[in-house]
């Protein structure tokens, strides 16, 4: 080793160890008669002190002339330091150093290696190698192993297998975009990279391995939306011989020892809550569960009067916002135009302020009594001193609008709190949704999804209204992982591929191995897949994955430090017999 | 859950418990008016019986009608069996069951799911998903996740930091083939996937990560040989502020780690071997040390006496058959048969029979006296009833040679046994090899290997001398893993690429990134990767890698049972602006 220590592990009581270090240079205090060098590694900062008369005048002038994110080894003693630093666990010591080394010199980095950095978004992607030295970049990283090493230490206990599934698999139409990989050997022929391990998580079900994990990468090629990455990792489990509660019940003790392994954190019990509740209560089946403001609706008390927005509108629902009444016109004003927003896209915005006093106004009270509102109040259960917020509409249009100005007015609160989690459990989800592009039903989940054996009778009369034994874990509004009971036998799959409008060719052509399996003694069974990516950036307090993944793509798919995709060589293509459409 | 306990956990303590089952129909004998059926899941099998008389007809004729690999679910008692079965855990005891219920049907499998199975490979790789079901194979995957496992909790202990890198990389043209995968959004651009994470390690170093490793999988667009995929794992680890020997004292750690957790086997210490002496004393650079049969040379000892074979050899070299000098004419003539294989490519085998009573038989004695024979033999160190074997030619061809009928001879004497395991450090591999193709010299290992620093000035006059700082880790004669100590500074780096006929414009757009990296403050590094499906395989005692990975490809690189590689449709063609040539 080129050292006998690390940076971030000298204490008092190694005074007068003679001690070797290697590490970057952080930063250099030149006061003339003594200099200083703070010196960096993974594991913290060691202060070194070089002092004229003390040291032969070389050194000194060898240390002078070492620039920040030098690469350097020294030698020196251990002793205690004049003036501590108590932020920073070395900070009672310092090396008197003898012999130092140069190891690597540095031309000046592009943006300061600090917690705070001035490199802007491009520059910290471009020289990510540099970004990664900072500290809360790679304590991200960090977060990110630990979350992996306790997952597996979890699954492991639970008798989960972890088993690698291959990576160069087939192009399947349903879904997102695959990412398609041209045969050398076989002309005119392709892999495709997988968008999760589906089909073979199920395969080794019906193969008796009975519980499967596996932290695996997955891929999609979409057009990139902010924090998308066409390349993600995924938690992907499944167990055999389960129901529905099992899986719950297996997946939630998963979330909670991470919680309690890597944050420390005794999380509540998970929350319960089915699909149509969290729509309507929330607008959203991933409700940010951490502060309560759940919907109300009123639409019966509003109809009669002759305020056009409310008489025509199919549902009529608010917020009570405690403690908000003294709002101004202008704060108010803020909200309306939030919620008109295009990314909202509600046509205006309706308050009643129940005041301290017990005075009422309201933006609708040309149109409603005081006591009418007063009813109104009653149904918000608010008190003197709450406002409430009320939208109207079409019911799902009017949810999803009223559930952004419910999140809005969370974060205004201080109610969504980083460091708080609120776990959920949403379930019973439809097994279709209708798609307006294609005029038919799409699986919500996927197609292997298993519809609520008591609901199959609605798969012909009324599909939208079939349910799922599907299930989503939602974390402070985010959707960490989705999963469901799976279908097992040949014919209950063959049905859902005809309800999602394959032909049986289609069906045989692109799933008949999955469809031969559950002829040879297919076991009941589910599974889930966690994101990772999100799930390390929601434990690490972030807005975006970003810094939660070593090297990722920008927003365009490309990876600016080593500048790909790129083009390939004439004599690759020729090998692939591929030619590019100009 | 659909069960109480599993199928290899009851025992006699157990008896008169009510329990409910879940698993395979893996046997089933009628006796008339008794009915077993052993029934299977991952955890073992279960005798379930079923008594005339003591249960209602209509279940015995519903266990009747079970087939083989039904899957069933059923409630019973457990009792203590009449003749018990002490090959199986669970052979003390058996379920008198009260209730059946079959979960799914099975077709007859097109092969027995037993430990031997009928099934030819094609057929078994059809069926993965049955072959799977297999004891062998599924005990093969099991051990492949103790190996992960034991692997991750030896390298966390270490500080090691597992990351992911990024699978969608830049394509480079030195090595093997890239795997490409078309952009779609750009158009004409490709990412490659990774033959090793060998780039992205580096930088991580050049970060600070300091330890690095990952389980992770690479891919090579080869013609593929027997018992090579296309998609592989290495355990990829990467160390800085360390010297070759900190890296061969860390990953000796984790093997000697591995075998004693997985395999309860203390290895002993792994011995050092320089290539050099490697290829001289075994013509091999991973020569298999479970046995000795060194080579011997005797080159000079064999000139003038007019026998033209010797006389026009660069070498005369042998090894020596301990206890082989009874072998007929017939077993001889049949090893000459061997090493004239076109595989082999020898001309001829000579022989020396020191027979136990003293006396020599040779086929050369009509060139050699007894005399010149038994100072040969004073050479090998041999004994009476030993057999010693020659060959001669151009020295690196010959030790080639030799060295397979060394290995033939290994295993013909049963020095070759698969629960035994011999470890070895090869180092100083060169850092260049010529290649005859190109007419230039090649990196043996990567261009980013670091040549011995004492080696350097033979670059110019004599490149095939200069060493590097390379390493293998050869386990019973096959190479487990490989690395090397990296260049850091851009200078070398820049120069090993000129050796290797980069021009400064080819280096700089496919490696710049590594090189401008190195201009940041890069410290002393050097990693290792091994063959994690080899690895597995060697541990479990195997020939093939097959049955170590889940869903292997065949030799051609398809995956029948998914069938892939396949057609994609003329839309995605389109949107990846591709067009096949015809």
């Amino acid at each position: 080793m080129l050292r006998t220590h690390t940076c971030g592990e000298l204490r008092l009581a190694d005074a007068n160890k003679n001690v070797t270090l290697a590490g970057w240079v952080q930063r250099l205090r030149d006061k003339g008669s003594v200099l200083w060098i703070d010196m960096r590694d993974r594991y913290g900062i060691t202060q070194l002190i070089f002092e004229e008369g003390k040291i032969a005048p070389v050194l000194l002038e060898a240390a002078r002339n070492v620039g920040r994110e030098y690469v350097i080894q020294i030698e020196g003693t251990v002793v205690e330091r004049l003036s501590k630093n108590d932020k920073i666990p070395t900070g009672e010591v310092e090396v008197r150093v003898m012999k130092l080394e140069v190891l690597n010199a540095s031309k000046l980095p592009p943006f300061t290696i600090e917690d705070d950095t001035d490199g802007g978004d491009e520059l910290r992607m471009k020289y990510r190698y540099l970004d990664l030295r900072r500290n809360p970049v790679r304590q991200s990283l960090q977060l990110r192993h630990k979350m992996a090493q306790q997952t597996r230490t979890f699954l492991d206990d639970q008798h989960f297998i972890e088993v690698e599934t291959p990576v160069l698999i087939k192009s399947t139409p349903e879904g997102a975009r695959d990412f398609v990989v041209p045969s050398r050997v076989h002309h005119g022929e392709f892999y495709a990279l997988p968008q999760s391990p589906q089909t073979f998580k199920q395969l080794l079900m019906v193969s008796g391995f009975d519980r499967y994990y596996q932290i695996v990468k997955c891929f999609r090629d979409e057009d990139l939306r902010a924090d998308r990455q066409p390349e993600f990792t995924q938690i992907d489990c499944e167990m055999a011989f389960i129901t529905q509660e099992d899986i719950l019940n297996t997946f939630e003790g998963l979330i909670r020892h991470l919680f309690k392994n890597v944050k420390s954190i005794d999380l509540p019990t998970v929350q319960r809550m089915n699909y149509d509740d969290a729509m309507q209560q929330y607008g959203s089946d991933k409700p940010d569960t951490r502060f309560d403001m759940k919907f109300v609706e009123i639409t019966p008390l509003t109809k009669g009067k002759n305020f056009p927005v409310f008489e025509n509108a199919e549902l009529v629902v608010g917020i009570n916002a405690i403690g908000c009444a003294e709002y101004s016109r202008k704060q108010i004003d803020e909200l309306t135009e939030f919620v008109k927003r295009p990314q909202v896209g509600a046509k205006g915005l309706v308050y009643i302020q129940y005041r301290a006093d017990g005075s009422i106004k309201s933006s609708v009270d040309k149109f409603y009594s005081a006591d009418e509102l007063k009813v109104w109040i009653e149904k918000f259960s608010a008190n003197p001193g709450d406002l409430i917020f009320l939208m109207a509409g079409e019911a799902a249009t009017t949810r999803k609008q009223l559930s952004e100005l419910r999140l809005f007015m969370g974060e205004k609160l201080g109610f969504r709190d980083k460091q708080k989690f609120a776990a959920l459990w949403v379930v019973d989800f439809p097994l279709l949704e209708w798609s307006e592009d294609t005029k038919r039903y799409h699986a919500m989940h996927h197609p292997f999804t298993s519809p609520k054996p008591e609901d199959i009778k609605l798969l012909d009369t009324d599909p939208g209204k079939v349910r799922a034994n599907a299930y989503d874990m939602v974390i402070n509004g985010t959707e960490v992982g989705g999963g469901s009971i799976r279908i097992h036998d040949r014919a209950t799959q063959q049905m859902m591929f005809n309800h999602l409008g394959f032909t049986q060719e289609e069906a045989k052509k692109q799933f008949g191995f999955l469809m031969e399996a559950f002829e040879f003694g297919a076991p009941p069974h589910g599974g889930i897949a966690f994101g990772f990516d999100r799930l390390c950036s929601l434990f690490g307090g972030a807005e975006s994955i970003r810094d939660f993944i070593a090297f990722p793509k920008n927003n365009a798919g490309r990876d600016v430090m080593i500048d790909t995709p790129s083009a390939i060589s004439d004599e690759q293509l020729k090998e692939l017999g591929l030619i590019i459409k100009k």
